[in-house]
């Protein structure tokens, strides 16, 4: 009887994460960290519509996030639209649990909402020119989003996030019909997780490559990402992926620009579509 | 009995945040998008110090979060020296809460490990020059921090966001002992809020002002910005606080170049950390 049996521990779940022990880790648990951790990306999707209010709710979590001095410089647009779902998997490398999903987010780096604002009151806003005011925007965006993850998992429902949106940012802000000022920093499909193609929580770097106590110190970084390169191969072997250590995983993302997707490019996009970047 | 009344319906969490209804928003609910509703920044704190282990949770909580392409560019710098603290506080518009939270994180947009990683292996990676990849740093700190943020909240504490940091981030860097192609995106205080000064739920811009369905549409947004001006000066008389509706917080904060508190020289500053932002 599956469901008599106790939930994992803390220590699974930290297990299942880092496939490894956390010191202390488990001390301080609550039902949300258990959710929390196990994430995962979904990227097969049934067609089953979601239910009527979705979106709303997961705004409403994503409006509750902390916005930089309250400014809110961001905005979403939810696609659900077949067609428009599918031009816009075209501008993002093809990636087909966009068409799948029900819900397509677009979070959008919005400073076209304040900018309007202050020209209608007389007031141009001399500070949007600075790519810092651009990096509030994506921030707010990205922390807003992140709460709308986590809502969506508590409904049941699985998320990816698609960084391929800004492949072609021009083209992807004619599309959702943004002013200047505003551009999509990332997609998220939202919909009901297949279960006949079920994701896996996926290790990540141990915690002492990554979390550093009062300064930064990087002294044994290199067996760190050997183990980590074992933990991650283990890992793909178990899904019947091909095995990728984070090792040549950098090195095959990072070395050369074809990695980039066309993204070297988005300083320029970024510049037609009304950000200076000063 | 407090603890025999009904908790808050969805529809109140709503209008909390709201100060109006949601449509439909209430109709998928769960434990976890009941507490993200209710998040709200702390800036004010016990001394009391954290529990053992809470700082390895919350990282692991932000671990699990999305990473685009499995990099993992970003690392956390745990502060909890008060001397440090004191200083960081310093560096950033002094804000008391910073001293005064037993726990410090500071949010490290942190393409150096690939770096260092692809000089190890002879492989030098061009693509860690471009905004493309400096921005998938910020996302991916901002994606993480905010799982912090949701798993501190679950037992009990409170955060606050502090985008000061970038006021001086050559300072910081130095502090923090960050190497070339680190810097700090954001820090976010942790600790127990203080009950003498308890925050409240801040409402937010309506939905309709930020949510688009299908293509970006501001047609009714002057109508919306009025009705949340109104919202937000309530809730400021309420909480004793000089009442200024977000029409006036907008032209007050972004109008001019006093209210980025040296943050206009970000680019500048992040050059000089190791970003060419190419």
């Amino acid at each position: 009887m599956p469901d008599q049996l106790a939930p994992p521990s803390p220590a699974t779940r930290l297990h299942d994460r880092y496939r490894g022990p956390v010191p202390g880790g488990e001390a301080n648990w609550s039902p949300i960290i258990d959710s929390l951790l196990q994430h995962r990306s979904v990227r097969a999707y049934l067609p089953d519509p979601l239910s009527p209010g979705t979106t709303e709710t997961l705004v409403a979590a994503a409006q509750s996030a902390a916005t930089s001095s309250n400014l809110q410089t961001w905005s979403v647009v939810a696609v659900q639209d077949p067609a428009r779902k599918a031009r816009l998997a075209k501008l993002a490398s093809n990636q087909k649990h966009i068409e799948q999903a029900p819900l397509f987010l677009l979070w959008i780096a919005d400073l076209s909402r304040a900018t309007r604002h202050g020209i209608a009151h007389g007031r141009p806003l001399a500070s949007v020119d600075y790519i810092e005011t651009f990096l509030i925007a994506v921030i707010d965006a990205a922390i807003a989003s992140q709460n709308a993850v986590v809502a969506a998992e508590s409904l049941g429902l699985g998320t990816v996030y698609i960084g391929a949106i800004r492949n072609q940012p021009v083209e992807v802000a004619a599309e959702l019909g943004l002013p200047a000022g505003a551009t999509a920093v990332f997609g998220l499909c939202v919909g009901h997780p297949d279960p006949a193609h079920p994701a896996a929580v996926k290790p990540r770097l141990p915690q002492a490559a990554v979390l550093h106590h009062e300064r930064y110190d990087a002294t044994d970084e290199p067996a760190h990402i050997a183990e980590y390169d074992a933990h991650l191969q283990s890992f793909q072997i178990e899904q019947v992926m091909k095995p990728q250590g984070w090792s040549d995983l950098v090195l095959a993302r990072m070395a050369g620009l074809e990695g980039m997707t066309g993204r070297h490019a988005l300083r320029d996009a970024l510049h037609a579509l009304g950000f200076p970047l000063r």
